[in-house]
């Protein structure tokens, strides 16, 4: 099955935004042995979106529409499929009760602009959106003569209602109708190591004309690896998919903290929450200003292993919050291990937690000196001693963040996480 | 003049390479006055590319190519551009010696099948590549009946190649044939209201055949208002734009609280950081679980505004570390505009801050209830009274935000950042 991806917005075909959108669909259809042979992308301009459905149809089974269905004048998608299928736009009487009891439920009338989101060519069929206000369309096309035909779905731009479509109402439908060669794959997630050593220890996996495929990316500082296996049918490329999978693993050990949608946070969250363990985590933040809190509340049930954090930004929120003593600052400065060192601990006790983290670093692009450059983190992981309350043992790191303020952050918070993990799993860090 | 980008790589149309450089070439030809209408992906693959060119070619009068001119054998684009032209590839006799240089200096022999990247097709016009080995082509691709033409450029994909490239060969080429025509734009970023309530406020002003033309998107619940002026001079855009851009700020007012890449914390920073102001803010944040604080220490420099947050994420943390009573979270709830309240005045005194922001609310997707459903957020904003360390005046408000646990969350911390802004404008908060 052949497969083009059009997206509309003048927002994109103009640049000031980067389309994600046709990235992430062909992943997914590639990934169900989809064959996507094109990207089209046009501008909120009906003439034009109507020429580039007509031509992507009559070169494809499958046409994936994403934006242009929003409720403004410049959203043009709906009225341009309609053309080209030559039928009137209706409303979708479900979607159009959805929608007033979604404004009811906000206690406002629904703007009347709103009411063109529920209207779907005759003969269409209205795909739930779970995450806004914008109906989908579900539509075969036919070419004039009736030989071809391309089935044709339309969603939203906004990426999270995108995806949320595609997975509840048009990834069944296209999996169905796939057939034919299987391509599966999974994406291993690292933190710690470099692309360049991650890649060294993968060695010979990591050649371009095996199958499956074996290849690195890097996002925040996270080395993924991602096998992509393409065989006849899913059982053989699955099972292929899972022994390149073990190798990596073999080659990698506790360096995979996770893998595709999982995330550090949650897979933390599960070995805290661990039967006969439970145990909770405590944050003292200075440099990453509560994103260590916030990646540990990310998901919903935080309240199980995380109750109390600190943001103690200045020298004086250190000594008031966690009782950091002025000499201790002084004598060390703010970025130190023997700061971090207490303030993990002051917080652990003062949570009565079984665990705390502080972080205390320079994340620039100011703040630097020749012997704490700018990058420059200090974390400390503090733990509970067994049968007393107050006293802690303490690890503690000096780390250099490579990149700019935000990298250095993400960087600091997400080596905090590391570092309790690798405690969770009794192992010394590996680097 | 309209143009075409046209991206040719396997690993774009199958989503494992997001493209960027369509867009950032797109925002390069619209600041010249070039008219992007089209992007276009395909992969690797000759008779696809030699379709995409002759169909974009047909459309427009300048086509912008990135992709498959590298030394491999999956590198089809210089192949697929003589065919379209009728043309054989010759070798350039510049770019090859150029080639024998730089492998000369490596010390190592030039491989064979770099033999290719300097092969053009007979006619066109050899462009250098100050950062990588495959020469680029300029050429002019007539229509059969001579009646039009149109101008392709073909470059690298790797984005470092193609941006000096483009900057050294392609951009004084279309500046120079562009005929003056500038096309300038800004975005105008508001918070608190819908798209549709924003555009009925906008009303003519969004007119499609407007010019300067205003659309509006929507990113994260923020509401951004694009205007896009195009006229023969840029001075003349310039003016219509900033006369487009004061008209859509009166019809929005104070929701507009910044343009282009400033950024809500970014504004609010400045806001109290005015000469003769210079306030503090503390956090207390419940379901955003420090988000909030990670925001306001977002860019460097957050220390003159920001010393002290606390993630009061339980109950116990919310009366051990802000003194909350028991029996004010068993009467009213944890999400309550009471607890709020007490949670704002007591950040504000324990942190000596001028202002402190609470937000308690339901972030989902479990812990709604008939009369607190998921979104229901209450958020205060605490101030010190004049003259006194210890009282505070709080405003409270209940909210209900649409959305997922993550757009809750952000929704939230946006707006406490709101209320701060509208009470340091001295304005109401306008809805």
């Amino acid at each position: 099955m052949k497969a083009i991806i059009l997206s509309v917005g003048d927002e994109l075909a103009l640049g000031q935004t980067v389309d994600t959108n046709s990235a992430w669909l062909s992943r997914q259809l590639s990934a169900v042995g989809v064959d996507v042979v094109a990207h089209a992308t046009v501008r909120d301009d009906q003439p034009a979106i109507e020429r580039a459905i007509r031509d992507a149809a009559a070169r494809c089974d499958l046409l994936l529409i994403s934006g242009g269905i929003g409720p403004t004048d410049d959203d043009l998608t709906r009225q341009a499929l309609a053309a080209v299928l030559h039928e009137p736009l209706e409303p979708s009487q479900p979607w159009l009760e959805h929608l007033q009891e979604f404004f009811q439920k906000l206690d406002r009338p629904m703007p009347p602009r709103n009411r063109v989101q529920a209207m779907i060519p005759r003969g269409a069929v209205m795909m739930f959106n779970h995450a806004g206000t914008a109906a989908g369309i579900d539509v075969v096309f036919q070419s004039g003569d009736l030989k071809s035909s391309c089935r044709i779905f339309a969603m939203p731009g906004v990426p999270a209602e995108m995806k949320a479509m595609f997975a509840a109402a048009v990834l069944p439908q296209v999996s169905a109708a796939g057939g034919g060669a299987a391509i599966v794959s999974r994406t291993l997630h690292t933190f710690g190591l470099g692309e360049s050593a991650v890649n060294d220890r993968l060695g010979a996996l990591m050649d371009r004309a095996r199958n499956p495929l074996v290849g690195t990316t890097v996002s925040n500082g996270m080395v993924s690896v991602r096998v992509t296996a393409r065989f006849p049918s899913v059982d053989q490329a699955s099972a292929e998919l899972e022994q390149t999978s073990e190798s990596v693993r073999a080659a990698l050990g506790e360096l995979v903290w996770g893998q595709d949608e999982q995330t550090l946070p949650q897979v933390l969250a599960e070995l805290m929450q661990q039967p006969g363990r439970r145990v909770t985590v405590a944050t003292a933040e200075s440099c990453t200003g509560g994103l260590l809190a916030k990646l540990l509340t990310d998901r919903a049930g935080s309240s199980a292993h995380f109750h109390t954090g600190w943001v103690t930004y200045s020298n004086a929120a250190k000594h008031d919050r966690l009782g950091i003593s002025e000499n201790l600052i002084n004598v060390y400065g703010a970025v130190s291990e023997q700061v971090v060192e207490a303030m993990a601990a002051n917080a652990r006790r003062l949570a009565n937690a079984a665990y705390a983290l502080a972080i205390s670093g320079i994340a620039g692009p100011g703040g630097g000196s020749a012997t704490k450059p700018v990058g420059t983190v200090c974390i400390a992981l503090a733990e509970r001693v067994p049968g007393e309350k107050q006293n802690s043992v303490v690890q503690k790191r000096t780390f250099l963040f490579p990149g700019d303020r935000e990298m250095v952050r993400e960087r600091s918070a997400t080596m905090a996480l590391t570092m309790l993990r690798f405690r969770l799993l009794d192992k010394p860090l590996p680097f």
